[in-house]
């Protein structure tokens, strides 16, 4: 079996990586146009979100027009060949809203229904971080950085990250707490961002719950590229969203999958 | 009465934020060395935070002898004159070990006891947000904006944010609750960077519990220099630290207050 070639598609997706970049930053910290998604809660749209996945899909339907394409402020535009794009425009729009530099673009290819290339994009910051199979680095400021999760060997000595611990009710709440007392450090408020530190080897678990299938999908090659493990709460793929578990380590997976299964949807 | 000139004091400080973050950039998201600086609980100090603190000593120590200073670290040395340098070298250090990039530097001149000058400094971005008496600013990437908290007018209508909610303990946490429940939205998890966007106009409040000098007397310029109010759970001075109310305006201070000052010690 030869190893597929991803060179093209992460051509493509640095582009579209580029692209919403561009799209998103004059929106930032300036006067921005807020609407309520629902009218349950509050669920932000910015402009820039809007901009950003219109960029993107505008050069999806250039580049490779028979490739699906799932977004979250447009849905879903079925491909013909097993390969779609799953991207989220801004992931953390409350953080975005917010000022605060932690928001990302979420981009992945999956190919039937295995996400095999992922980007983290920080446009504020400058930094881009990619996963392919086997390999994950951080494009930054001009220099290329090897990504590679730690080697922890418990919850004892681990950091976790979730963004809100008040997301988790119920029984599910039970198993987070379970994991989080476990851990030495637990760290809110980072969205997807948070999953990019276990690959660059600051933060050892990522334990979330509610989540999309464009919340999720970018993030997967980017953690196990460099050395990570990603599954839901029973341990299957993630890939399809709801309730996430995120570890530098199949040890630490393990530790924190025995916690969590008990509450797996 | 005339209106003291802090511009030599603003040369100083920036001569300050630039060296701390000299010292502090190689440490960050490479092999960190962590101490515990407690049997109890996980305090991490790390080479960055001393390195960081001994760059600043060294410059005030050169440039202005006979002011007193009082950082994290190294404690306080009294001064000759009723000014003070208050300095956090790292302000956020869980973040900070965690790879997250919204820690910061903090650098306060109190004078008599008040705070006048506040410079928070984000290293990795490259963000410095910075306070003196009617105005704030941020310099960033060679361009300076001028910095305006926001006029919402209601808690139900406000962005919050508090570091880690599970900080707060008894009627303290039933206290930060009735405000967290009384707002539209709550982030988690950006230490000072969160008042640094109050200046900024992304956040309105944030409630705070448990802090030190050095966390506060920087955040005090840098808010109300932007039109935004700062004080304890009393009202009164937060120059101390403790219990601290930071606000984008006075009457979302107002309406806050009143929901905290049951709890105040």
């Amino acid at each position: 079996m030869t190893k597929t070639d991803f060179s093209r598609d992460l051509e493509i997706a640095n582009t579209l990586a580029d692209a919403a970049g561009a799209a998103i930053r004059p929106y930032f910290r300036t006067g921005l146009s807020v609407d309520n998604k629902l009218d349950t809660g509050f669920d932000p749209v910015t402009a820039a979100d809007k901009a950003s996945e219109e960029a993107m899909r505008a050069i999806l339907q250039v580049e490779c027009a028979e490739d699906g394409v799932f977004g979250e402020e447009f849905g879903r535009k079925p491909g013909l060949n097993g390969r779609e794009w799953v991207i989220d425009p801004i992931d953390g729009t409350r953080a975005f809203i917010s000022g605060l530099p932690c928001w990302t673009v979420l981009i992945a290819l999956a190919v039937d229904g295995v996400p095999q290339l992922g980007i983290i994009d920080q446009p504020h910051t400058g930094e881009r971080f990619v996963g392919l199979p086997g390999q994950s680095w951080l494009d930054h400021g001009g220099k290329r950085l090897a990504l590679k999760a730690r080697q922890t060997p418990a919850l004892s000595r681990a950091t976790m990250a979730t963004t809100d611990p008040y997301l988790f009710k119920g029984l599910e709440y039970d198993a987070f707490s379970a994991v989080s007392d476990a851990c030495q450090l637990v760290r809110f408020g980072y969205d997807a961002y948070a999953y990019a530190m276990i690959a660059a080897g600051g933060v050892d678990l990522v334990v979330e719950s509610g989540l999309q299938a464009y919340d999720v999908n970018a993030l997967i090659p980017v953690v196990t590229g460099a050395g990570g493990v990603v599954t839901n709460w029973s341990g299957g793929s993630a890939a399809e969203g709801g309730q996430v578990l995120a570890a530098a380590n199949a040890q630490l997976h393990a530790e924190a999958l025995a916690l969590l299964q008990g509450a797996a949807a």
